[in-house]
């Protein structure tokens, strides 16, 4: 397209009066502070870049822990700490998954093992693969046709939500649960289709749990690989053979990173926070770099616009999202402990695209009065203020009765990435992240303002 | 993150009755098979990977009316045909930029002659380079400042704007206009700074105009290759040194792609298009391929759901619209001689990124009424009609008194890539993709039924 539009300048924000209008140019000048001077972007490169993924308990998440504290104090806080936590400490170790077909050769296929999973300990596991297309499916089985066998759960991904959370939460239980359920019927281990809203060969981790004292591995393949075992599985028997070595490894002090700048009229705290940690593939850009820079953006911009809060805004870098939640567990007893009051906390840790709304998980009164401002948001592409969850580091926080809420981004990329060694720097647009990080600033201007 | 969203499908579309209810659940429809069953990707991947970049009167473009006719008829159009046009011939040939510094050596430049631009006609041609940050600026300088000289029109895409077009319409008059305000002050040809909201060296090409029979050379250099030289020139002269063999070469005879399935209770025409040639750089994927695979997804969707379209809907692919608009020129001409009512055009030609909204070109009761449909797109995340523009090929047809429309994609990730050698079917999302097909089929479904 060649189009040339017209080079009126629209005000940015709204042609309105008195108070809406001071917010309407305070929203302008957040916005264009950040989309023109922002440092998010160059900070996500160093973080995925030089540190790279960051996994609890790894050497690489203490580093991050070092750059996060600095990047705080570079971005102009009052008062930045670390927050003890003892954090799990799983550890991956060389891994393969092979098939032996029909033709009697083994083939090696692209897989990752599920994050928490107890491995083979280096020694081959193997059986014939049975594959079930869904947990209705599966809970049908008789043992005896489980017993000693990999059960390959091929549940796909649906495409047909809108938003692809709601097709990640409908995959789910099959990540967290399907090794104790295959243990349970006497299974070796599991193979699951990756929760991937993508058609690619690209495995996905993320965190599964044992229901009980059975710990067999489970391990995910790519979409095409799925396909291919089910192609393969209508004509023929199949052998999977698993060595792997991963497996937890006890716990670790560790900490989460808190920075904040300091309420000029009460001491009340404002969090808005991401999580630090990343699992072991790829550089955990979108999940969650994103979120750490653009939580450290709004401080910036606070301090860079010279705007008075009322209220103490504090950026939390939550330790051990991915495999524990710790860190937000951590920070949530803490604030009971203390008896901190908190007006409010927002989480960003959907991935670092295109903003469209903001996630309320309050009571109905609070939640109107925000949705009240929409008209201010409008003009930066805000508008979709109907979810009611929150960040998963923010439970905590909610089950005190604060007010939490999750900044909401364009879901359609997300899925394609998440947990893989894709989630990379490259995936990452620099305007995309910077809006991420201005709609942050502008609510947290909002709630420190009036409430 | 790892938070698992509740399962509980939230019915797509809305809770209402009657026609609202009907419509929820077509739109739904639609969504469902598209996102499923949708082709759209697929048939980009053929077009940008076996045909690639297809300017207008290149062998490439050629094969693309072959191809896009087939896949008329694939997608179960009742008649397919082409539409004869006369369109420019601009062939890009060999070319280089060099810039020799103090040091007296010679340094290429990433570069790229803009399109329509006449070359050196394969001679070196040098001089001095100056640089201005403005037009305003430029328009300052004395003519004997100016010649002989090479200038080099410095200005920045703005990053203030939301909406990226903005930014690029405001800084699109230094590419259509460099070389002429070159030439009339006597200098020997422009250097233009990328029409890019990316800070890299990517090069963008586009259109220029010559305002007058002085034809001199018009090139682009990349963001970062612009910050370079404006650094060494605040200490030193700069002599550039072009090559290059661009230029017109005639017209040649070419073909606008039509396709259509006729009304069931009458002939008036609904377009749905987008432009089948492209920049002769990179693959043409966002810019339009996209919106050529999306319009053709219209057509198939209404045939694979069985819709009983009132209306004829005819997907158009442009010749031409990228330095010439001969096809969008042809095609309101011939609509006006053969007096073809037509309801509605929309275009899609900003993207193949997730959708937001459609711009309304039209008298204020018919864009009242598609508002007031806004409800029933809210759950595909369409919320923005408040633009007014509508695609480049359909100006003649506004010009007529059709009301013209445009899909509104994200506009972030756009003039990252535009008209540049990284605009590559890597950089579409299928989902997103999809989405905005789904959007078009939707609108249309409205109208049809409708108007």
């Amino acid at each position: 397209m060649k189009k040339i539009l017209g080079t009126t300048l629209t005000l940015l924000g709204l042609a309105v009066f008195g108070q809406a209008k001071e917010d309407s140019i305070q929203f302008a000048k957040i916005s264009t502070e950040i989309l023109n001077k922002g440092k998010a972007y160059n900070e996500l490169r160093e973080l995925t870049k030089n540190i790279g993924h960051r996994l609890s308990g790894s050497a690489s998440y203490e580093k991050a822990v070092t750059w996060a504290e600095q990047k705080l104090r570079d971005a102009g806080a009052d008062k930045v700490w670390l927050q003890e936590v003892m954090v799990p400490v799983w550890v991956r170790g060389k891994e393969s998954l092979q098939i032996k077909t029909s033709n009697g050769k083994w083939k090696s296929l692209k897989m990752l093992s599920l994050g928490n999973s107890e491995g083979t300990g280096g020694k081959n596991v193997s059986g014939e693969i049975i594959m079930v297309r869904s947990m209705e499916e599966y809970d049908k089985l008789p043992p005896e046709q489980v017993k000693d066998k990999i059960v390959f759960f091929n549940y796909p991904f649906s495409q047909t939500y809108i938003e692809t959370f709601r097709g990640y939460g409908d995959a789910a239980k099959y990540r967290s649960t399907a090794a104790s359920l295959t243990a349970k019927k006497g299974g070796k281990f599991a193979i699951i289709r990756s929760l991937s809203s993508a058609f690619d060969d690209v495995p996905h981790t993320g965190s599964m749990r044992y229901q009980d004292d059975k710990k067999i591995p489970a391990v995910a393949v790519g979409s095409t690989t799925a396909d291919e075992l089910a192609e393969l599985l209508k004509s023929q028997k199949i052998t999977a053979k698993l060595n792997s070595n991963c497996g937890m490894k006890g716990e670790k002090l560790s900490h989460s990173v808190i920075g904040e700048i300091t309420g000029k009229k009460d001491k009340s705290v404002i969090v808005v926070g991401g999580h630090l940690d990343s699992w072991d593939v790829g550089e955990g850009a979108h999940d969650d770099g994103s979120g750490i820079v653009q939580s450290i953006e709004v401080l910036r911009t606070f301090k860079n616009l010279g705007i008075q809060n009322n209220h103490t805004i504090r950026v939390v870098c939550f330790a051990n999202e991915e495999n524990g939640v710790k860190g937000g567990v951590m920070y949530g007893k803490t604030v009971k402990e203390n008896n901190e009051k908190h007006l409010f906390a927002i989480e960003t840790d959907a991935g670092g695209f295109t903003p469209r709304g903001i996630s309320l998980d309050m009571d109905n009164e609070k939640r109107k009065q925000i949705q009240s401002w929409a008209d201010l948001f409008l003009p930066y592409g805000i508008y979709d203020f109907k979810n009611t969850y929150s960040g998963t580091d923010l439970y905590p926080l909610h089950d005190l009765g604060i007010p939490t809420a999750e900044l909401v981004p364009d879901s359609q990329r997300y899925f394609d990435i998440h947990h893989t060694e894709e989630d990379t720097f490259e995936k990452v647009n620099r305007r995309e992240l910077l809006l991420g990080a201005s709609t942050l600033t502008q609510i947290i201007y909002m709630i420190d303002k009036n409430w």
